[in-house]
């Protein structure tokens, strides 16, 4: 067929080949089909939809339009991937655990494009790490650690990024199997056999409501299914931040607090549970997925695997036992109660602005982001406060942002005379 | 709005405002707007459709982007338009009883690029007789003798070139809206403030049922009441090729035949329909504007106005009363019946592909077309026939195509044991 025949198929509803999807998507990454016809073949997407069978057979050729990380002489791989949010800091906490558990993360990362800094990123806190690593020395280092992490050094998927720059100028952005196949072809060429997927569903998410990221969660683990691999779901809420700290020593410094047993109890909660899905993908029972998954956490494994990490890609593993040396900017601002109430609402939009404004994010790919700046959040939903409580505390360098960071926050914070219900961190599962 | 939001707003059903349609569509002419924007809000529209207003402002949009035609100081200015037929000489008749009637006809008229000529080209089968006019003698010419036409000078409406262009590579092309705003917008352009519009059903028009075609009349007689001119449209069959002739000199004959009175009557009948609704749009009762209409074929009035188009326009007038002095190919070959029964179809796109072989049409544009050649149709759907009669009759010069043209009439004229049942030449009418 060519190439109006093919837009045309799906223009009436039909359903397209993998060689149709092959000759479209693979030929306009090649520069074979031009852009008006794709742009036409996406709008015919968007409002007639595509079969679990052709999504996933989209996602497949998204993921072979470039490199392929082999990571078959790893055992047991898992990676996780977290449909955005702030002060998350799931992921620094999330790999040891799954190390310690006997499970291998091989993760190649892309610094942030966001409010916050990425993973990568946040890990660069600690002095002397680098995401540098030749391919070899990645895989011994995972097959000996469990664990490794290096910055995005091949071309990965180079087709979700020529179709996403052509969907967001042509209003088919929010389309379920454009989405799911976006993350899902990163994902299948990352390499790792299991996927555990955090999809945030809130205010601050791409996901607004619960349906709606009950379908995509769906689409993506249906991808899974459909490309041999084993992908689970949870829905998480994304109302509020994650634990109380957001920049990116400052969330290093809280993720050290945690794999030390000392977390808050949303962020333990749900990294508990993401290794718990990662555990139960490899046949552990749910009862004892948890109790391995938390005994990690107490008995120290999973921060000895954090220091080991550390330390086999250059960092000085003695900022792991002593993070208060990490730098954090010195300037304070503190956030005040200004009546007696509950903290209603703590708008994670608004801490990630923060953040970014005082210079912790970066809004333009290779800026520079200062590692030492944040927000801490002292008061979260639900807590009782009294007019002049501290709710949030702001880590500035030399006053840099310090006013539009401080009328972002009073904005986001929200205090009101009754308590609010404070919903559960996890809101459904798919798998 | 930008854009993407436009896009999006046709994408989830919604209206679009006049500016909202310049923006796009304006922008798109003017090189502002991007091709792979413009394709993907084409497919948006495709599935979404238009209602009845925008698709008369995508019509008024299209209109103005190019030459905008002023008739304004003519009286009763009529355009005739027919989504295209084989064999079909109905303006060089339709246009000199339109005139002979009072009204006025001052046209531009393209070459043909089709299996047989456009009327500029079976117009120049007269000797003499030349497309060119600057604007203040056509118009001059069109006062005194009701009737002008001259060749496509102008660029009216580049914006359906240009949207066309896109749509027949995105699968767009086949939509309601955007058929009759395309056919419209150069309807617009050209200025006639009474459109008759002549839409062709069956097998061999674009239209292939007569629900569709009543459905894209329905959308260009709404546009005619939303940009305030007066629309009236036929929906006539397209089996067959009008009359028995086809080819340029040849349906110049039958046309000043028909202008004595002596037409065969399919054709007869069909120039007289449109007539006649040209002048109940200028008010005549049906009854007096169908007398009116074979009174000036009866009287020579038209053949009178033809006579005086041809020579103000430099042809020679003695052709329009010794027609027979036209060159016609001196080649004949006959196609004979096979046996007894009746001839049950004229397929007439395989006669109008015989045409194009012979030399008649032009498939690219520049082309030079020999008006001699062409096909006679001796005998018609419904007619009895013995074996060895001739039912058609081939005009070739010095053999060229002359196999060809065999071959695909002897495929497209059917005969049968039954005498078939004839459509009527007019299947409804939308006003």
């Amino acid at each position: 067929m060519n190439i109006p025949d093919l837009i045309q198929k799906k223009r009436d509803g039909g359903e397209h080949t993998r060689a149709e999807i092959e000759q479209l998507v693979g030929g306009f990454t090649r520069g074979q089909v031009p852009d008006y016809q794709v742009s036409a073949w996406l709008m015919a997407v968007y409002l007639r939809g595509m079969t679990p069978r052709e999504t996933a057979d989209l996602t497949l050729v998204m993921a072979e339009s470039g490199d392929m990380m082999d990571l078959s002489t790893l055992k047991n791989t898992v990676d996780k991937h977290s449909t955005g949010g702030v002060g998350d800091k799931t992921s620094l906490i999330l790999a040891p655990m799954l190390a310690a558990l006997g499970l291998t993360v091989a993760k190649m990362s892309g610094r942030g494009l966001a409010h916050t800094g990425g993973t990568i990123d946040k890990l660069e806190s600690i002095p002397g790490w680098s995401p540098e690593l030749a391919d070899e020395p990645f895989l011994q280092q995972a097959r000996e650690v469990g664990m490794a992490l290096v910055g995005q050094s091949k071309d990965l998927a180079p087709a979700d990024g020529l179709l996403y720059a052509l969907r967001d100028v042509t209003a088919t952005v929010d389309c379920v199997p454009l989405i799911a196949s976006s993350i899902m072809s990163k994902k299948l060429a990352s390499g790792a056999h299991t996927v555990i997927l955090d999809v945030k569903v809130g205010a601050g998410a791409f996901m607004k409501t619960l349906d709606d990221a009950r379908t995509l969660a769906r689409a993506m683990v249906d991808i899974g299914k459909h490309a041999g691999r084993n992908v689970r779901a949870l829905l998480t809420d994304m109302e509020t931040p994650l634990g109380h700290m957001a920049g990116n020593s400052l969330e290093v410094q809280e993720a050290l607090a945690t794999l030390r047993g000392e977390g808050p109890a949303d962020l333990v909660e749900l990294c508990v549970l993401l290794a718990q899905e990662a555990l139960m993908a490899h046949g552990v029972a749910e009862g004892e997925a948890r109790e391995r998954a938390l005994g990690v956490l107490r008995d120290g494994s999973a921060l000895a695997k954090f220091r080991a990490f550390v330390a086999a890609q250059g960092g000085d593993p003695t900022y792991v036992d002593q993070p208060e040396q990490l730098d954090v900017a010195p300037g304070r601002a503190d956030i005040t109660a200004h009546q007696d109430g509950f903290v209603t609402r703590v708008d994670a939009l608004s801490v990630g602005k923060a953040v970014l404004v005082l210079g912790g994010g970066r809004e333009l790919k290779g800026e520079r982001i200062d590692p030492g700046v944040g927000v801490e959040l002292v008061r979260k939903p639900g807590e009782a406060v009294q007019a002049g409580d501290v709710i949030a505390r702001i880590y500035h360098r030399d006053g840099r942002g310090l006013e539009r960071a401080t009328e972002l926050l009073n904005a986001g914070l929200i205090l009101g005379a009754q308590q609010p219900d404070v919903p559960p961190i996890i809101l459904d599962r798919v798998n």
